[in-house]
This record gives C-alpha cells, structure tokens and sequence, in this order.
C-alpha cells in the first residue's frame, strides 16, 4: 500500500464520512465526495447542503463545488459522464455492492473503477502537525478523564449504592465528554476481575465493585474529529485507587501477570524505530509475553493507527507489513487475557518522531 | 419486494448484527451467519465462541453449528463449497464490494450469489407477538423517560447553570438508558427553536434554554434490542414544562404550524387501514400540511418500519408501494421545518392491528 502513488489530482469518491473530512473539513451522513481530477464535488441532499456550504474547507485551496440531490449516485454518475476521467478509485470495504452495482451498470467499462483497499485512509497514515496537535490535546483530555473518574469512584464507593459495571460505564461518560461537549471515541470499555479476560467486554449489571478487584478501563474521546485512546488496568482500593501504570495487585498471580503486559509494553515503546515493520514492532511486544510462557493468551495485535478512525493505519500485527515512518501515531496495547480468571491490557498512544516511539 | 418468497430452507448469509440475531437469537460485531439449506453456522473468531455457544437459540429448533475462525469468508467459502447449494441469497446493501469479490472469485459461478435488496429486514416487517410485546415495553420506558427528564429540566431551570442543548442532550441519556441500563436506539435529537429546523440537528453547546423557548425531543432505546422511536415538540415553561401532546406555543404563527402537524400526524393515525399502500399512508399525513400551504416544509418521509433496526420495513413515504398488513409497526412522524424560523415533529409509534393503526 505505500507504494501507491496518490497524486492530489488522482480521480476518486467515498462515502465514508471520515476520508470525505479529511478532504475538505466537512461531512455528514448522507454525501458523496467526488473528486474528478482538477475538480471536486461535495453531493449531499437538501438538510446538509447549507451547512456544507458554510464548513467546507478543502485541501490546497482547491475548490469543491456542493451539490443538492436526493439520489447521490445518480447525481455522481452524472457527473462522472461528463468528465473526461478514465479512471476513479475508490476503497472497497467502504462501498456496498449495491452502490458499486449502480455505478457499474452505468460507466459499464467506460471509466475504470479501480478498488484499493485502504484508499483513502493511506492518505492519511502520516499525520500532519497540525493533527498531531488534535490527538495530543485529544489524549491529554482523555487522560485527565482517567483521573477526574478515578477521584469519583473513591469518593461515592461505599456511600451511595451498589457500584456496577453498568452504571460505571454510563458515568465514566460525564467525565469523559465533559457533560456532553465532547463525542465518544468508542462506548469504554469497563470490566472487573475475570470479565476483563474478554478483550472486548460488554459491561454487566449484575456484577458489582469491590475492593480489591481489578479494574480494567479502555476509553476515549473525540477532539475536532481526532480519537483518542487509552486502557489502564488498576487494583481497585477504596482509599488508593488510581490509573497509574504502577499497580500493585494482593493476587501475586495476577502481579506477574500485569508486571509481564507492563514490561512487554515498555519494550515495545523503548525500541520501535522508524524503518522497522509494522510486524517487527508487533513482536516487541510479543516476544516477552512469549518468553513468559503467555503467548497464547495474547489473541489480539500490539495496536492499531489512530486519527479521525479510532481503528486507522498502520497496523502494528504480526502480519503488517508496513513500514513505521515520521509522524504514524498508533497504540501500544498488549494484553493477557486469561478466560475466568484474568485480564490485562495496557494502551498508550505513540508518534514516530526522531525516529523513535513518543508517547502523546 | 412482499413477493419474494422465502421458505425456511433457502440458502444465505448475512454479516449483519441484527439480521444474525433475528436467525439465531445472538450476534457480535465479527461474525458471518450462514444458512446452507437444513444446516445453519455461525461463523466467528475466538473472543465470541464461548458467549455464542451459550446464547445461540435458533428458530424453528434448528441447530446452528459455531464454528472458530480468524478469517470469517475464507470458512464460509469452505461450508459453501462442501455444501450442494446452488443459491446464495444475501443483501448487497449490507455487504461491502471486498467481501462479495472474495466470495465472487472462489465460487466462481458455481454457486449464484443472489443480492436481493432488504432480503433480511422482509422477513421481519411482520412482527410476532412477541416482538410486539418487546416494542411496547420499549416504548413505555421511553415515554417514562420522557416525563421524567420533564420534570428533571423544571427542578434544574434557573437553579444550577445555563443549561446548553450539549448538555441537556448528554443529560437525557441517564434518564432514558436508567444511568446504562438499557442501551440508546439511537443519539438523542435535542434542539430550541430555529435550531429544530433541521430534521436531523446536532445538539450546540453555544445555545442556552430560555422561558418560551420550543424544545423539541426525539428519541428511543433498546429493550431486549427492539427498539422505541418518538418525538414531541414542546413550548418551555418552567412551570408547566411537559412533552403531553396538547402544547400552547405564545406565538401564534408557532402555534399554527404545530396544531397542522398535529393534525397532520392524528389524520394518518385515524385513517390508516391495512391494505394501504406505505404511499397512501404517507399522503394521510402530506395532504394536511400541503392543504395548508406547509408542503415544501415537510422534507422527509412520514414514518418508517421499527424492530431490530431503528429504520426498518415498511417504508412510509411517497415512493413506498409496499401493502401495509396486520402486525407491521412503524413511526408516523409528519414535520414542519422552516429553516431559520421554526421546526416541529410529533412522532409516535403504531402497529396495524384489526386492520387499523393502534398507537403502541
């Protein structure tokens, strides 16, 4: 994939409303972007045409005409038939057969329509500065969440009602969105003791906080578009609770377990090197979780890209091939996941800056 | 569309959370179901085996065989090629052109993979008792939600802080998910004024509520996954605040729009009959607002079809030629928007029982 050559000229469209902000600042849930060589279109219907006006920022100063229909692949097509392109990309997870199905019965080979998987989120696997700074006040937000919870959860323990992971789900939201300024980067992900060795734990009713149980949060928000992500796993103690990467468990299983995902992630962020795959950093982690006889328990990636996705380029897995360069941002987040008795994870941020891992 | 038959036995696969758990009574976000004639699988990776084993009720006492994978077409492609299918039905517009090509390029012909638009929400546009019981349930915790989040903006009016849409949007949502209990069908629509103007408003964090504001409120949540869906329009009196259907606006022109939306939305709900069209229905309500001189405001459709998904079959809009029947349950929702101005919709949920609509 890096070796595609995306010229800014290149013809393409999406319907994805992330890649349609990335090239022009606006999007909503009902448009199509639509760039035909030197000229782009914003096609959205009568509720977002006003907006789109107002918002619309597009890249290089170039213009990007919007355009009113209430059947956007119609209107594309039109469009497309009057141009001269001969050739439009586009990312084929992103388009559902039927919509392809429509284009295709129409251009009918006059226009090649070429999938590339990853199209349009390659354009965006190095962040600018400008981005950079979004995702670090992202985080910085994100972690000060962390902490503001934390303080709560010590205060109202004990004091108002029985604390369940449903119900610190739902409130871990006040602190995360700041009442509702903020959006959700994914629904957090709360768990307690064994419900933790499901990666992605959906949060229970019926199991209540106590003390001395372990106490895994994952979580995020939005800022000016930009994800952030975070995952910490604490033993939770009514009068010592807290998010801090130190954790001392009373369960000296459960500390060597956790001492192993910390190390193993401390591995992973001291030696990744820009040059290196996105495998070779994979296995920074890996291979300490291996060497403790864990590996098995270890069933998901090291990270994942982050930007205006949650889930972006590159992908730090022990099938990635990509190439880390200057300024990728993706997560750090090994895990040991044992089913009924434990699990761990523990995710931070990076940028590839001075050819080394930074934490943001 | 009503034509297709589809017997129990006909072969498909969907990738769909909620067309899986309509098959077999439970889904995650990285599964394939797929039914082979008399055998059905669930085919998905190893976080969800266990939880899919334990849940798995299939219809009609069929078995469904979980089955573990990391790559879920390349499984699926194995059972089909097993199997002696000779047709493959899916939904092309749940299906992404990636998948469906490295389906296309295995089978190559062997098989014909059927895209049939809708083909799994069809066989839920008629609802069970059962399911019908689980959308009224939904429905009357959303109401509740209603007149408690009511009486909560009275008590909270002049007394804490400015209270932004942001934040009262953010706020609504302990009242209607029961701080998490239940999860949202969908983000709370929550706009004062002109802002109601747009049919699909995002809540400001910049506009503050004010005695003799209109406040308008659409929203719903998930009960066993079948989820609630309704709007009402209200004038903001921090005395007599209330979501109650009969509302008396200050000004006369808002009141006018109001009493023709209403009137709009209680002349559809009289005079629907089963044996309509989704476009006769639809016109019970248009015609109201079109007599009045209101047509070009009402930009959308005047309902749609409610289960699993929060928009589902039937269709009830201009185009829509699909034959209302007995046990099918939709919004009727007719809207007054003029941008700048004023917005107004009045929603309510409605099931066809003895031939008729009865507000559910």
């Amino acid at each position: 994939m890096s070796q595609l050559n995306q010229e800014s000229n290149q013809s393409h469209f999406t319907l994805d409303e992330n890649a349609m902000f990335f090239e022009c600042a606006y999007s909503c849930d009902n448009a199509l972007f639509l760039q035909l060589e030197e000229r782009a279109f914003f096609i959205t219907d009568s509720r977002y045409t006003q907006e789109a006006r107002e918002n619309i920022k597009p890249k290089d100063g170039k213009s990007v005409e919007v355009i009113e229909t209430s059947d956007l692949v119609s209107k594309a097509l039109e469009l497309i038939q009057k141009s001269s392109v001969k050739k439009l990309f586009f990312d084929p997870n992103f388009v559902n057969l039927q919509t392809y199905k429509r284009l295709e019965s129409v251009i009918n080979g006059k226009v090649i329509l070429e999938g590339i998987v990853n199209y349009h989120r390659q354009k965006r696997i190095i962040k600018t500065s400008h981005e950079l700074e979004l995702l670090k006040k992202s985080q910085a937000l994100n972690v000060e969440a962390f902490d503001n919870f934390a303080k709560y959860v010590k205060t109202i323990f004990g004091q108002e009602k029985s604390l369940s992971e449903c119900f610190l789900q739902h409130k871990v939201k006040d602190f995360l969105t700041r009442d509702g300024l903020y959006n959700l980067s994914f629904e957090p992900i709360l768990a307690f003791n064994a419900n933790a060795s499901k990666p992605h734990a959906l949060p229970s009713a019926k199991d209540f906080l106590n003390n001395e149980d372990s106490f895994l949060l994952d979580m995020g928000i939005k800022y000016e578009r930009y994800c952030s992500d975070r995952t910490r796993t604490a033993f939770f103690d009514s009068k010592n609770f807290n998010f801090q990467k130190e954790q001392t468990f009373k369960d000296k299983e459960h500390q060597k377990i956790y001492d192993i995902v910390k190390k193993a992630q401390e591995n992973a962020i001291t030696n990744i090197r820009a040059g290196m795959t996105g495998k070779e950093a994979d296995n920074l982690a890996r291979k300490v979780i291996e060497e403790q006889g864990y590996g098995k328990y270890f069933t998901h990636s090291t990270g994942h890209g982050i930007g205006l996705d949650i889930h972006e380029l590159p992908f730090i897995s022990p099938r990635s091939e990509t190439i880390l360069e200057e300024g990728m941002v993706f997560s750090i987040e090994p895990g040991i996941y044992i089913p009924g008795f434990f699990g761990v994870r523990i995710e931070d941020l990076v940028v590839i800056k001075n050819s080394k891992a930074e934490v943001i």
